[in-house]
């Protein structure tokens, strides 16, 4: 996706439409149906974006870029009495993700976690696209269409095939009078070789689906009279690498899942599959204190995953240990994982879970800022529009959190730009949250948590009007929870004491916790209806063991 | 799949695999495993069924293809004590086919109508294969392991890329004492030009999720600002070809699904979604007495479908009509279905629902007969074994009932060989039941309702034992419920009299037909897992709408 060049001259398309938006907007609405209403049956040119136009509107357009944690819940706390608010994402829907290991392990449905953008109670636009530029001076996203593309999460089942033509979407410019930059981050690979090709992620619902499948294919791999007893091993060793929350609660969610229900239904293979939890540290859940981690390794341990860290991953291939690399991929047999630790091993799956990336349009797409965006820009101190001679000083580019790559937001998470020369603009009408953007003061861990306090504090501000002036985002820790499988789970909550104190209750260990954990992911649950299900799944799974369906 | 020349070769292979499974099966487990637990890390040859030639068994072995109706009720009705039983299918899971229109519009989950073939509480054995062909003297089916393939129904999204050769799985051979053939039919296209590739069916889970998405993806395509009106229009025209109770009750589906749900999203597009429900014949529903049939145009006619009786399809290519063909697919725009009646019309989707043809295995596999079955063939009037000279007169091939190409069975599902003198033997362990099938005398109509009672007088008549005698199967028709939309239904259940007089209860019509069928459903549905999660969904649906979410 977008090379620099490419992203140019999508902004110099952008332009173009920004223009002939202004134009089409100030005629009637009529007069604009009629123009692109022609009978050939050719789709009206891009540079008419028709349904935008005939909805013209007195109220500040909001425009909220991404469905996850950050927009979605935005969109859902915004005013609609002050903002016509459009939200844009790839993505229709917003993820529940802290249940995504329990969709992956069977326990919950995708439509259990799943919140759809267009909701007949909340008066927000939706269009499925992609950003792909921002044009700050013009006050335009310039996006593409992604209505058909097979999948929008980033790791596709089989690589092996290019893209198809019909994959790229139409461009349409949007004009907004506030714009919201939420699109989050990609996983992160350290580059190493084979795995954005080989290994599944784990950040959307397809990535869970291509796990679940994944799993039981494996099995019934297995059980196929024509499999040798060493690639059966192989092909029920599973490999998960990277050991923060989504990892090792991905592990707890696949061993219940593997030790409780699928070893009930192949009895020949008891025994034989097993769970490996892969990371370059020395420890899990690094976030929580160490009498904590601790307790997560041994307990998992004793649950039967293997613990492997201080590992260092060298590749990622199909293919079993030992055969000339590289195989073609064949999904009927194994993959080889290589660490500098164990040298190769045979896997059936390798899940990746190990942090951040900056996507293409972040990292590319909002880069060099070729006009001054004079109207938006105000002094880093606040005190009105910068001078005549700093606008000119020189090149202006956004301004970027180092190393990381996220956007690098002030205190009111208001986006800014930077020039060579160290000085620093803020952009009053543009901002940033979630992963994608990290305030320079007192950032907030990357958690779902952190990005929907982000959400709340920016609807609140936001609704207030600019006017008011309302106290800096500061995160709030409400405490962290993991699940580490067999019904154990950690608790570690702050107390009043100082934000680096931390207590760990004694009877909030293990079941207790679970406990915990499960009420309070219930109260978060987004709508009454997904509630209510996903309390009526866990009694049903209760009864009756987790879906072992692949289909 | 499959040619003549293709089946023989495989066959050829089949019999040198039986062999070799019968020298396995003689010696002990032990030496089994160790003589294919090589360290090499290639998989071990296809001649090796290792898996089965562990688990022998003194009880016949029944194998069954397919999960279908037939397969999958006869596999649960069997008795394990006298039997072992394998069923072998490319999918792991049975569908309860009367609720898939539902799942399709957003009224329940996939999960909701699925059973998995493998259960802890059923002694099945399960391969996830399809089979190729069967060699009746040898007395094995040859299968080809199906565990990768991306899908398993005859309808993949998009047909454009060759077959990926890690698609093919490898051969192996199950010997069966029993063999029980249910592997149902495929969608008949009459070689409508254009059909089998840019066609949806509605047979199984696949087609009704890539119904479910194309669906919102229309409607997600008619409001981006790049579309123009009349594509728009065309987008979300929906058409179904064949009035059957499939294509009948899925228009009704999406007409619920599209009225009541979607246009509360998308208010922009309000009178522009069209559902039109094709067919050749004068009538929708034509098993239904004639009152019936016509109370059901009226009443969907009321609905806003638009019913297209008379009409003759002739032919469906991606782009908009009047374009030259032919355009290649992109899903971003319409197709264009050619009715003799109405010329070219533009659809966003048209569904393919109209009569059952014989898949490949059944019409290609089972012909042929190159050795005969001694050991099985009984003479036609079941006084033993046919003469030297009558096995030797000429060569064999499997019956098959005329036009339709289905397995030509007795009066007990057997399936029977015939040469071109016109005689018949019958093979007294090898039956066919299902769509596959189609008995002698007294052939019941192609539906779940006979096809489960044929798994149902089998599986007594098995459980029995041969020597005993069993009435020969009979069908008895229990009536039959079609909905059409708004909580309207018909149902027809025969009178006491004659097996040709109908009887329509009055008070039956419409809201009233609708409450029996749904708890008619829900007490077929088969585990109470699924029967309680159909009833916990049905409330939600009523207090909140139904599932809009596209993933």
């Amino acid at each position: 996706m977008g090379s620099r060049a490419r992203i140019s001259q999508l902004l110099l398309v952008s332009r173009r439409h920004s223009a002939s938006i202004t134009t089409t907007t100030s005629t009637t609405s009529t007069s604009t149906t009629t123009s692109t209403s022609t009978s050939a049956p050719t789709p009206a040119p891009a540079t008419t974006p028709r349904q935008l136009a005939t909805h013209p509107s007195s109220k500040p357009r909001v425009v909220i870029l991404g469905s996850g944690w950050g927009g979605y819940n935005l969109s859902r706390k915004l005013s609609a009495t002050h903002f016509h608010t459009t939200l844009i994402s790839p993505r229709s829907y917003f993820v529940f993700t802290p249940l995504l290991t329990d969709t992956a392990g069977g326990s919950l449905d995708f439509s259990h976690i799943v919140e759809p953008v267009r909701d007949r109670h909340a008066s927000v636009d939706f269009l499925q696209a992609a950003a792909r530029a921002v044009d700050f001076a013009a006050k335009t996203v310039l996006c593409e269409a992604t209505v058909v593309k097979s999948g929008v999460t980033e790791s596709p089942r089989r690589t092996a095939t290019p893209p198809r033509s019909w994959e790229e979407g139409e461009t349409f410019a949007v004009p907004y009078d506030k714009l919201v930059i939420a699109v989050g981050t990609v996983s992160r690979t350290f580059g190493t070789p084979g795995v954005r090709e080989n290994a599944f992620f784990f950040k959307d619902v397809g990535d869970a689906r291509r796990v679940r499948r994944r799993v039981r294919e494996c099995f019934e791999l297995a059980v196929l009279p024509t499999t040798a007893p060493e690639m059966r091993r192989w092909l029920l060793h599973f490999a998960i690498v990277g050991a923060g929350p989504t990892g090792t609660e991905l592990a707890a969610a696949l061993r219940d899942f593997i030790s409780a229900d699928l070893m009930a239904l192949y009895p020949s293979l008891k025994g034989i599959p097993r769970l490996s939890l892969y990371d370059v540290a020395p420890t899990v859940l690094s976030m929580f204190d160490e009498s904590l981690s601790k307790y997560a390794m041994d307990t998992m341990r004793q649950e039967g995953i293997e613990i492997k860290v201080s590992h260092h991953v060298e590749g990622l291939r199909w293919g079993a240990p030992g055969e000339a690399a590289p195989a073609e991929m064949d999904p009927k047999r194994c993959l080889t994982l290589t660490t500098t630790e164990e040298g190769e091993v045979g896997v059936g799956m390798c899940v990746w879970a190990t942090g951040n990336a900056m996507n293409p349009f972040v990292r590319d797409a909002l880069a060099d800022v070729p006009t001054f965006p004079t109207a938006s820009a105000l002094r880093k101190d606040g005190s009105g529009p910068p001078s005549e001679e700093l606008v000119h000083r020189s090149a202006w580019r956004v301004k970027k959190a180092p190393k990381v790559g996220a956007l690098s937001v002030d205190e009111q998470l208001r986006v800014q730009l930077e020039n060579e020369h160290g000085d620093t603009v803020v952009l009053q009408d543009v901002f940033a949250l979630g992963d994608n953007a990290m305030p320079e003061k007192g950032a907030p861990p990357a958690t779902a948590q952190a990005t929907f306090q982000e959400a709340k504090w920016l609807a609140t501000r936001l609704n207030r009007g600019d006017s008011q002036q309302t106290a800096p985002f500061s995160f709030r820790n409400m405490g962290t929870l993991a699940y580490i499988g067999n019904a154990n789970a950690l608790l570690q909550i702050p107390h009043e004491g100082g934000e680096h104190h931390k207590y760990l209750p004694e009877g909030l260990k293990g079941r207790m916790a679970w406990l915990v954990w499960n009420s309070a992911y219930l109260t978060m649950s987004i709508s009454w209806r997904n509630k209510l299900r996903v309390a009526f799944r866990w009694m049903l799974n209760h009864l009756f063991g987790r879906d072992v369906s692949r289909y």
